[in-house]
């Protein structure tokens, strides 16, 4: 595969991913939405199918990796390493072009559920100017459908799950042997997308399930910079446990293959 | 493929697509029904299923666009327009048959549904006759069984949605290569009512994801057509944007496949 | 394939098949099971992965039909019907074994759902005999674990959907080539498995889906001679809709598939 | 395959399944998770997507097993024993391991699920003694997430419903050949997971399907060692039944199997 090809690749495929990851997270969160309160069932599957989508569509181009974990993973395996900052590029790239697409689609949710203070603060809330401090002080549920945060703050046990989970990921895509072109197929994508249902379901419950450090960052860059009323802050003090986490889990995998599976 | 073949294929298909998707917003919506409240996930799989069980049967025949804007998404892609209105005119048509399927298979569900006043207006409801005037002027929770409405309505943005969520279909149509016979093959159909799955969940939220011109225009036909009382309006003023946007979305992924892909 | 393996694998595929299907509607139903109101979401999946696991044990013996409305559905297409009367008896002998497994596995769940006074009942309840009384009147909950009943009672309506409902699921199974050996494959048997999901989602509302007139029946006798307590009756004024009309569909598609496919 | 290869595999491949399995009962019981009540098509999906995931990372190693039930029904399918206590060691060794990643992956929630008096006990409760006292007479919500309880206490019952629900399971596996290496796809290992999730469905109701003895007696030692503070006892008493009913029917489905379909 060619860097432009690689690139591309991942840029298209990565931001589908986010367009349908983080757009299931909007579609359940934000009221006035068809989905809203559709519940945990229906945003594992969304990302599942997420990634059954866009790795479908970007296979044939830079393999599907979507995910930095995944790129780090497949390079201690293997050992090559110079086609990395090409993917990294792509997928931070793509995952910003992403989010910013969930942000054109659900454009009209977000700003009612944004700027609607009854429904956002409730029958006899708090005036509006007190109320708006107040969400700025923590992140609010519209972070949510950008990056992760954890159910309970703790970075040395959030940094455990994400690294638990992302190595069962990576595990799972290079036994399926990705980087020989065994995986390049319909029902590998497909196995690889209930896999990812699977860990969201399983392990999910602490941290939301970052496991890919671009499906994170990206978003949550995109989430500082757009024009978003009452949007509350970014957590960017979380923001290095979804990346680290994942690239530890990674690498891991690609020991572990190493080790057992050679 | 002959044209006879493609439309026999795409009126078949499409008819066993809208029975089974406007099916399941049936059963889920209509009280005296045993599915009655099942909810958003009951709702996207079935659509999913839909698409399966309708693409399956009709591989053969016609190769199972069942959607103008894959039509125009693979005509755009390939740059063969011959034979697109016969593919647009199965569908219609098996759209419309469909939708009527759907009111024979539900017939005593509409009618307990919409003639119960007790039901329908609840108790210390307005008198009969001023709750049907107010009915009337709203399209009901019956045209949702026919044909899409958003939830917030503006149609720069519905459009803009129903666009995106068609061109995330049709790529990933297009990238298994449908023209060219790859995807003529279970798993392909498998991951493509998947792939339906998935954009109802992340991307069903605003408008309720018609992303076929098809699907959405022929029901409306129908419900217009059917001597259901106290049925309401058929919300023509919608009616373009489930139209204009789809198709856009299939012509901007054929496009973005040439450049990127081909 | 020899008279006594399609014997063999019609009674054990037809009994996994209503050991799994009564199961989840047994698991759903029955208070003191973990399934209690899981809903159905939970049947309709519950169902399919029923047909999928029966299928996928029987396919080498018998071709896995474990439904009379697809063995005439076969016959009609492929002009043999000498095949026939094995197939039904083997179809309706293990319906009958599989709803006296449900029974077995659920034992303790049968009998604490159904002679719980206080339970069934619930507080301040009528006395006991006028309860039973009553309760013998209309079938109760525990026949919906066995066999089928109409939200709306109709029988030219409920034996339409079940027609309807039939056709759709033996055209999927025709096209794809089930006499010819095409489908006699893992993803065969897994893509009718999701249509019969999407039935259940779409067309199960009005009627609860029997499509096969072994699965009604087989389980309604095995309710009429089990020893449960406060069973109530068998409702046999509408037993013969889920034969009539499955069977009118299978033929129907049968005969669609000779015009239109062939 | 040698028996190193095989030990390994069982090893890593049911710490996986554990891991993911125990983690989806973690992520809906405790408190603090963001899947806390999402309900039981959560857990069956959750454990039947742990099999894939697992049975797809160990397939090349050791066949997948992961469960001693279907070692023994492959050995009394095929007449060989030697390897059977290799596998054994490294079901019991790797379902203890993956207790423990449960244990490491939601140790906050564990902390504050057990130690929250006010959440444990809710308002107006017991003082904290006495509560705690109470609490280690009976199994918890904890133990549920280590191993199965039945819903109404019956060991003949009980045992009835492990052995036809794990000769299910068995007889699935064998007649996909697995020992012959017909299973050792992706396919096969996807229809396998479904199969699960509706045996979960359907046969979970009475016990919690346990179905594999390894799956319910390494975790539920690790509860036994675990420093889980109010943490219960490990129900010792029910402790054979998921271990005596599954051999019995992966031994039943082997025997069958013999009879019926070789």
């Amino acid at each position: 595969m060619s860097s432009s090809d690689i690139f591309l690749g991942e840029v298209i495929g990565t931001a589908v991913l986010i367009l349908l990851g983080g757009g299931v997270c909007a579609a359940v969160t934000l009221r006035r939405s068809k989905a809203a309160g559709a519940g945990w069932v229906a945003i594992t599957f969304g990302w599942g199918f997420a990634v059954l989508t866009a790795a479908y569509i970007s296979l044939g181009l830079s393999g599907a990796h979507l995910n930095p974990a995944v790129t780090v993973g497949i390079a201690v395996q293997s050992g090559e390493w110079d086609k990395v900052p090409v993917y990294f590029a792509g997928q931070l790239l793509g995952a910003m072009a992403g989010a910013a697409l969930v942000w054109v689609s659900y454009y009209g949710q977000f700003l009612a559920h944004l700027t609607d203070r009854e429904v956002v603060g409730g029958p006899g809330a708090q005036t509006t100017a007190a109320a708006d401090r107040q969400r700025s002080d923590a992140p609010g549920p519209v972070l949510g459908i950008f990056s992760t945060a954890p159910e309970i703050r703790n970075p040395v046990q959030n940094t455990a799950t994400e690294t638990i989970a992302t190595a069962v990921l990576v595990l799972a895509i290079l036994t399926q042997g990705l980087t020989e072109g065994l995986a390049l197929s319909g029902t590998g994508v497909l196995i690889t997308a209930l896999v990812v249902v699977g860990i969201g379901l399983s392990l999910g419950g602490p941290t939301g399930y970052a496991i890919n450090p671009a499906r994170d960052l990206g978003p949550r860059i995109v989430h500082a910079l757009l024009p978003l009323p009452n949007k509350g802050g970014s957590d960017w003090g979380y923001a290095w446990i979804p990346v680290v986490g994942p690239l530890l889990g990674g690498a891991l995998a690609g020991l572990l293959y190493r080790l057992a599976f050679a």
